[in-house]
C-alpha cells in the first residue's frame, strides 16, 4: 500500500512539512486539509498589506493549491476541517465545510499543524461589527476593508502585532488608542527597553496608549457596529474599528480529544524529532511546544520562523529520516516605525524570575561610526551568568541597526558562548556599519569587568531600591554643569571626574553611586576610583541619558 | 621609581592602549609620541569626509591631546618622531621635528604601534602635484582640496580604499577610473562576488575600471601637476587626479633595527598577549601580525577593528593584568555605493590555495519577506570542510543586508560550529528584516545536504573544466522557455521540471547537470533526481541568474 502523510493545517508548519516531505520522498501519497480559504501564505506579512505597502493579498500567498498539485504533487484540500483525529484507526475524519459532506482519510503518518488562534476575551461587544482579530488573510481582508471607511481605531493589546497595526492605523491618518491590561508595551522586553518605544509613541507619532488598564465592553451603535470601549478604570473610547490582539492559544482541542498528550505550556507534547505520545503522529508549528535551549523548559512561542524550522524537521522524520529540533531562544524582531526592538534568549525579567544570579550591562550608542550622517542610536541590554559569565541573552531597541547585534548573540548562546568569548569576535567594521569596536562588543567588554572585577552597575530598576539600601551613598554627577542643570536625581551633586579624583583622597566616603551621561563614564570611573582603594563604587547602567527616559523619571 | 609606558603612534592601537592602560593603573606615567600632526583620528572614516559627508576633518577626531592630558593625565607629544628604540637601555631616541631637536625618553614598558603606510611603487611621477595616497587625516584634507577643482581622477588599485575613493569621486561628479593589476576588483573577495560590484560600477556608476594592467608612469604638465596615467598595455588616461592605494605596508623599520623580530608576513612578531622578543616591549595595531583563527597561521590583515583590540590587550598586560589576543577571521565589510560586500573566514581560493577539501553554497534571495517593497538582493557564499562541516567562511554581496549574516558566521566560526550547528541557530525574523527561514539559514541548509547526501552543485568557476571532463553530460535547463530564450548554456536543452522527471525513468543519462534561476530549484531537482535512482546529478551554484553575471559570460 503507498504511504500516506496527511497534515492538518496550512499555513507555515504544514506547508513547508509537505513540501520537505515531498522532497525527501517522491512516491509518497501527502495530503493536506485545512479549514481556511487560503493556504501557504505569509500571516507575518499582513499588518504590511494592511498598511498598503503591499499592493495585494495575492503578494503574501506564497504557492497556490495548483502549483502545490503540479510541481509537488500535493493534494491541498481548502475549506475541510478534520473534526475527529483516531489514532487507533490510523484516520482522520474530515468535513467539506463548502458541501458539509463528511468523509475518512487514513494515513500512514498524520502532522498536526492547527497553529494558534487569537485570544477572545469573554466580554460584551466583541461579535460587533469592525471588531476584528488578525489571524488569517481574511482578516487581514476584513481589516484593510473596514479601515477606508475607519477614523479612530481601537487597538486591545500592546504586544507586536498590536504594535505592527498601531502603525499600520497611524500611518493610514487613523487616530489610534492602544488599551494594555499590563504596565508596559512589548511585554516580552524589559520595561526599560520598551518604554523607549512607548515614548516614542505616545510623543512622535501621539498615539494614545494606557497601560494597566482591561476592556470591560464593547459598545454599539444602532447599525450593529462598534461605538465606543469601556474600560476597567472607567475610560470610554470612541472606535469605529477595534482590534482584539490580547494574546493567541495553541489549536489543541483536536489533538486533545484524541488522546494526544499536551505540555506543561498547554502546547502539544514533542520529542526532539517534533513527535507526540502516538510514534506515527507529529505536531509542528504554533500548536506545537519547543524547548528553551537556554533553560532546557518546555516554552510556547508561536513564531513562524520556528514553525518552519519544526514543519523541515517532522518532515525529515516521517519521511524515514532522521533530524533534530534543538529547541529556540525565543529570538524575535518587530518594526514599530523607525524603531527595531529585537531580543534574544532571556529578558532581565526573565531571568529574575528564573532565580537565575546575573549580571547586566547596559551601553546606548550609535549603530554606525558616531560621525557618518545616518547613525542611529541602539541600546542595547546584554545578559549572562553571574557565576560563569554564560550569555543568557541580549534585547536591543533603537532607530538604528538593533537586530544585527541580537542575531550575533543568538549564535553565540546557541555555542555556550561566555561574555568574554563573545567579546573576542572578530565582527566586520567600516564606518557605514558600526564603531571600530562594535557596540556589542562594548557591552560584552562591560558586562566582562563587571563579572570579573565586581564593578557594581545598578540598573535602573533597581536604582530606588539602592539608594535607600545604601543610605548614606554619595551621589556623583559627573556630566556637565549644564547637563546637571538640565536633569539630576535630587540626591546627585555634580563634581567633575578631576575633582572627584582629588576629593576622594580627603573624604574616603562608604560608598558612592556615579552618574555620567550614557553608563561607559561612569563604569570607567567606577574602576578608577576602585583602582584607588574606595571599596563601595557603583555606576547607574545606562547612565543618566537612559534613566530619563523611564516611566519614573520621565515626568 | 615611577613606571613609564611610552608608545609610538597614535592612531587606533596607540590611543586605545594608553587609554585602557590608564584605566587599569592610575599611577603609571604615560606618553604617547607621533609623528603625526593629529592624534585618535578614525583614518577610517576619511573618504567620508572626502565626499562631504562629513562636514569637517574635526569630526573624525576622538580626542585631542588637551583632552588626553585633562581627563585621563596622558601625554601627547605630536610631530615627535622616534627615531631609534635602544632595548637594552629601555630608551627611545626622539626627535621634534618642529625643533629638529633630539632627545632620550626612558622607558618601563613600550608598545610600538607605528601602523602602516602606504605602498608607493617605484615609478616616475608619483612625487607630481595632485598625485595623493590616502593614509593620514592630511592627506585627506590635500585631497579634499585637490577635488574642488578636478574633473578627472584616477584611483591606482582596486581594493577596498579605491573603491571608496572611487565612490567619493563619482559622487562629488569626477569622471573617474580604476586601475587594478590583478583580473578582479576586491581582491580578498572570491571573483564572481566582486564582478557583480565591478558590473554595477561600470553599468549603473560609469566608472570605467581597467584590469589586468599596471601604471607604468604618472605624467605631469608643465606646472608639475598630474595630467596624464600611462599603463603597461598602452593606455593613456587622462587625469588631473591620481590616488595611489595599491596596497599598505607595515612601519617596522624602527622596530626592525632594533632587533624586535619580525614575523613571517613581515609584520612584527607577537605572541598571544601582543609581546615581542623583548618582555617589556609589545607590538599592538597594523605594524603587528596577528593569528588566523581558522588556519592558526600568522596573517598580516590590518584592520582598525583589529588594532583597537590588539591596543587593550597590550594595555591590560603592559599594566601587570593578563588577556590574550585570540587571532582574526579577517572579517571585513565595505560599502560601495547601494552595494555592501561583507567577508569573514576563507574565501573559495583562499581555501583552494591552503589545499582544504571544502564544499560551498550560494544563495542569492531577497533580504527581507520578498513581498516587502525595500526588500533587496543578497547573495551568500558559504564554505565548510567537506569532511567535518566545518564553517570556513562566508562572502555576502549586495544592495541588502548583507552585513547581518557575517556578523552571525563570524560568532558561529569562532564558536567552532559546523553547518549543522549553523542552520539550528534561532535567528530573529519578521518582514522588515528577514524571510521566514533567512537566506543564511537556506545556505546552511543546502550546504549540508550537499555534505551529507552528496548532491554536487557545480561552483560557477569549475563549470567550464566540469563540462570539458562530464562529457557527454546531458545538461538540462528547467527555467521557463522564455528565460531560456533569454540566455542559456549552449550545451543546454529546456525542459520543465516534470517532463524532466518523467523523462528521467526513459533515458537515464549518464550524467546531468540542472541549471534553474537562482539555484535552489536546481538544488532541490537534483535531489529529487537522486531519490529517484540517478547517480550523476549536478546543479549549478547560483543558478544561471549567477552565471550570468559571472565575466565569462557576461558578453
Amino acid at each position: 500500500m503507498q504511504e500516506h502523510l496527511i497534515i492538518i493545517g496550512g499555513v507555515a508548519a504544514g506547508t513547508k512539512a509537505a513540501s520537505k516531505a515531498r522532497r525527501e520522498n517522491s512516491d509518497l501519497k501527502i495530503s493536506l486539509y485545512t479549514d481556511e480559504k487560503y493556504v501557504s501564505y505569509s500571516a507575518c506579512g499582513m499588518p504590511y498589506y494592511i498598511q498598503g505597502l503591499i499592493p495585494t493579498e495575492q503578494k503574501l500567498l506564497v504557492r497556490s493549491p495548483e502549483a502545490f498539485k503540479t510541481k509537488e504533487n500535493i493534494d491541498i484540500y481548502l475549506l475541510h476541517k478534520v473534526i475527529k483525529i483516531i489514532p487507533d484507526e490510523n484516520k482522520v475524519l474530515v468535513k467539506n465545510q463548502q458541501t458539509q459532506e463528511e468523509f475518512e482519510d487514513k494515513y500512514t503518518n498524520l502532522l498536526i499543524a492547527t497553529g494558534s488562534s487569537s485570544f477572545i476575551p469573554p466580554i460584551e461587544g466583541t461579535d460587533l461589527k469592525n471588531v476584528f482579530k488578525l489571524k488569517s488573510i481574511e482578516d487581514a481582508i476584513k481589516i484593510k476593508e473596514a479601515v477606508k471607511s475607519a477614523k479612530k481605531a481601537v487597538i486591545i493589546g500592546a504586544g507586536y502585532i498590536g504594535l505592527e497595526l498601531a502603525e499600520a492605523f497611524h500611518e493610514l491618518g487613523l487616530q489610534t488608542t492602544i488599551i494594555e491590561r499590563l504596565s508596559q508595551i512589548l511585554g516580552v522586553f524589559d520595561l526599560d527597553l520598551a518604554f523607549q518605544i512607548q515614548t516614542y509613541m505616545e510623543k512622535e507619532k501621539k498615539i494614545k496608549i494606557i497601560l494597566n488598564d482591561s476592556v470591560i465592553s464593547l459598545k454599539g451603535d444602532n447599525k450593529g457596529s462598534i461605538s465606543s470601549i469601556a474600560t476597567q478604570n472607567g475610560e470610554i473610547i470612541d472606535a469605529d474599528i477595534a482590534i482584539i490582539a490580547v494574546g493567541v492559544k495553541p489549536n489543541v482541542e483536536i489533538a486533545k480529544n484524541a488522546g494526544i498528550e499536551l505540555g506543561e505550556t498547554g502546547a502539544i507534547k514533542v520529542d526532539s524529532r517534533m513527535q507526540t505520545n502516538f510514534s506515527n503522529i507529529y505536531a509542528a508549528g504554533d500548536c506545537a511546544e519547543s524547548i528553551n535551549r537556554i533553560t532546557g523548559k518546555p516554552v510556547w512561542i508561536p513564531l513562524g520562523s520556528t514553525a518552519n524550522k519544526h514543519g523541515r524537521v517532522a518532515a525529515i522524520n516521517i519521511t524515514g529520516g532522521y533530524a533534530e529540533f534543538k529547541g529556540i531562544l525565543g529570538s524575535m524582531v518587530v518594526k514599530i516605525f523607525e524603531y527595531t526592538a529585537s531580543k534574544t534568549g532571556l529578558s532581565e525579567k526573565e531571568a529574575k524570575n528564573l532565580g537565575i544570579d546575573y549580571e547586566i550591562a547596559i551601553v546606548s550608542h550609535k549603530d554606525k561610526s558616531g560621525y557618518m550622517p545616518d547613525a542611529e542610536e541602539i541600546t542595547l541590554k546584554v545578559i549572562a551568568e553571574k557565576n560563569t559569565g554564560k550569555l543568557l541573552g541580549i534585547q536591543a531597541i533603537g532607530k538604528g541597526d538593533a537586530d544585527k547585534r541580537v542575531n550575533v548573540v543568538a549564535a553565540a548562546i546557541t555555542a555556550g558562548m561566555t561574555v568574554e568569548n563573545l567579546s573576542e569576535i572578530d565582527l566586520t567594521y567600516a564606518p557605514p556599519y558600526s564603531s571600530a569596536i562594535d557596540t556589542l562588543l562594548v557591552a560584552a567588554q562591560i558586562l566582562e569587568d563587571k563579572i570579573k572585577k565586581d564593578v557594581t552597575g545598578i540598573s535602573p530598576q533597581n536604582l530606588q531600591k539602592f539608594l535607600e539600601e545604601k543610605k548614606p551613598c554619595c551621589v556623583i554627577d559627573i556630566r556637565s554643569p549644564e547637563e546637571f542643570e538640565a536633569w539630576h536625581l535630587k540626591q546627585a551633586k555634580n563634581i567633575s571626574m578631576e575633582e572627584l579624583e582629588a576629593k576622594i583622597e580627603e573624604e574616603k566616603p562608604e560608598s558612592m553611586l556615579v552618574c555620567c551621561d550614557e553608563g561607559m563614564t561612569g563604569y570607567l570611573q567606577a574602576m578608577k576610583l576602585k583602582e584607588k582603594g574606595c571599596k563601595n563604587v557603583s555606576f547607574i547602567d545606562g547612565g543618566i541619558n537612559y534613566l530619563k527616559k523611564l516611566p519614573e523619571y520621565n515626568k
